[in-house]
């Protein structure tokens, strides 16, 4: 229990499962486990409780950089809590594969990776840079599920 | 060809091969096979014949949910088709890995996953729970090729 | 060498290392090897110096469909010049799998495949049919890192 350690030590907690938004199905796996890799769910920030957390809105016009950068760390924490579930310790994955984030933002906002790195720090900081590096993509898109602010898409190796 | 079967219980038809648009080349595979899974390009709803089939638009402007549900349900024939040409039999397919859902929308639409549920419902009516279920991503884009408004890329694994 | 000996003998080179712009860390790999594939992050076209290049802006605005098709070739270049940092020898690729072609465009803007088709016109001249060949999705983005016209993710085969 390793990595749940230093979360621990950073003063983060995983969040439990997240609750399905009212009148919205989940039909899918939120991690897919298949021949070594971990494919997981776009996921979103969540509270304690499980439900979808904001900030709500667009980088570049509702959302800071700095409150976005906490949202993609706190969507960190969502993906991290759903592969604790699916592998049973954080310490299975071996390697960090695929980040694709996905940023909710006005038309003219070009600074998808400083709002991307909120999670790509938590994973290295967790993980180390042999364990946690992960090819990446941080994008603006016109729209995310709920409002959300952030959402990211990953692949993880594990044993 | 049990999946086939099922796809006729359901009075569902999978559609040939996609028609290129009038001066579009398309310089790629629909379906890459590699060691085990296929990876599946974007696809759109078709038409019988193949050509690009509507409704074409925006969800949040033009398109309702009802009505971009069932356009998702059409991306996942058109998959179907494609994952049939490539594999010879659908049954070959053993699990689901990833779908990533785009949805065509106006910027303060944000209702994805009810309208990618469209294309999850038929592949779980389809697979099951077991074989079925996928890690998944419902997003909205700016604009999609063609105006489409629902676009789909997935990875299976197959034997 | 055969790969690069083609890329010569089409007049194109490979750039450097991408340049992080001022202020902005980049805490990932460009390429993440892992089992025979790698994964490849999100990469937008540069200069010969490693900077990223323009053109800047958003097709269907600020960006014709011939000028972007070269971006997205020059996107193709930066991808095989991480590919050839990670990997030793562009030879060893065996297979292009899958190929995520992401348009920073007006939300009218319909023609996404048109400009992909620059990246993927090249990894076919340079690779063949049977081996360029890939899965791909060409997708409207609200936006892009640093107003960058095209942003294009893959994954790859290798030996």
């Amino acid at each position: 229990m390793e990595i749940e350690a230093r979360l621990a030590a950073m003063g983060l907690a995983l969040p439990p499962s997240v609750l399905p938004p009212v009148g919205v199905e989940l039909p899918f796996s939120f991690v897919r486990l298949h021949e070594g890799i971990a494919y997981i769910s776009g996921h979103g920030p969540q509270h304690v409780d499980g439900s979808l957390a904001g900030p709500f809105g667009k980088l570049g016009a509702d959302v800071t950089i700095e409150v976005g950068y906490a949202a993609a760390q706190a969507v960190g924490l969502s993906m991290l809590g759903s592969l604790k579930r699916a592998l049973g310790d954080l310490d299975r994955v071996t390697h960090w594969l695929r980040l694709h984030g996905m940023v909710n933002c006005a038309p003219d906002f070009a600074q998808q990776p400083s709002v991307i790195n909120g999670c790509s720090h938590l994973i290295l900081a967790l993980y180390g840079a042999e364990r946690g590096a992960h090819a990446r993509s941080a994008v603006g898109m016109a729209s995310l599920p709920f409002n959300m602010c952030v959402e990211i898409e990953a692949a993880v190796a594990y044993q």
